[in-house]
């Protein structure tokens, strides 16, 4: 019985993230992360996301995640958890939030699904950009699964801001693309329906 | 940066799994979880719950989790995100539900938070089989996050069984034991509120 897993970033995305990395502007940060998204697919090392997580003021980059499900065999895999935990393991621990630490936040270039939305109230990030839209996502026929309707209220009651549609048209296009190249469209069974 | 984490086992856990394990009935395997969640606490590894990954037919243990969150200084590393991301290692893949698969499914010793939930739409297990409900967590402190109302509905639409409060008091009693005991409530914030 396995009594340990590891996520490893791709090489290719290790390489990019060799040196410090610094991003100014929202717009920056976003088309740094879509860029991952689309690296990711041209790669094949997954599915067409990425994410990462940035000292809010200054833009420091402190972690990078990409979708790694089918090639890491992992369904937990999402490119938000790995960033979330590689935040976490660059030093701040389990609350990225915790008092003396600079405020961080995560760009995601796709809202999150169910589970990365729970991750991101516990990681302790205290705002959330996103780019690509659920539907954007749900119309190549991913799944991003029972979450809220309410979701974005659900996270600024707990003081988490959320800012939807940062260069949006530019993420669905690496999600259209994806598919149109006919990309595995995983664990989208609809079950029993 | 870090380019890669891990997430191992405690090491009375892997000395509690190190034979094969087989447990015919939902009682057995309930009973079976609600100890590892005790035992977590115990061994001062973590917060008071667990999981563990069966075969629904015949019961044979895949894997196992506890919370290791403060341990691991990962906010990811929930109980069931361990089972899941193991029972995967486990040779089944990203998808346990795929074809060919025997049908799998997750026992926790608490119902699952957000995060978890939506990490069990994606693990591929076929039932969900818990035994201190939501608010039982709440009531000593924890945040299961912002979960629809509805998750029960949302899992059984997706062809996955939910069995509720499965030896219920026996989970309650450790969660209630850690609570009075002064154990630490990890991000329970409740920011903005």
């Amino acid at each position: 019985m396995p009594d340990r897993f590891e996520i490893v970033l791709p090489d290719w995305l290790r390489e990019r993230v060799a040196e410090p990395i610094s991003l100014a502007t929202q717009d920056e940060r976003m088309r740094f992360v879509v860029g991952l998204s689309a690296a990711n697919v041209a790669h094949g090392t997954g599915g067409p996301f990425a994410a990462a997580v940035f000292e809010s003021d200054g833009g420091r980059l402190v972690s990078v995640g990409v979708n790694e499900v089918a090639s890491a065999g992992n369904s937990i895999a999402h490119a938000e958890m790995v960033a979330i935990a590689l935040a976490e393991a660059a030093g701040g621990g389990y609350d990225l939030g915790a008092s003396g630490e600079p405020a961080h936040e995560l760009v995601a270039s796709t809202e999150p699904c169910t589970m990365c939305l729970g991750a991101v109230v516990w990681s302790g990030v205290w705002r959330v950009v996103c780019a690509a839209r659920d539907e954007d996502a749900r119309h190549i026929g991913f799944d991003e699964g029972p979450k809220p309707a309410d979701w974005v209220a659900a996270l600024e009651a707990r003081g988490i801001a959320v800012v939807r549609d940062v260069l949006r048209p530019d993420a669905v296009e690496v999600l259209e693309a994806y598919a149109s190249a006919g990309g595995p469209i995983y664990n989208a069974r609809q079950r029993g329906e």
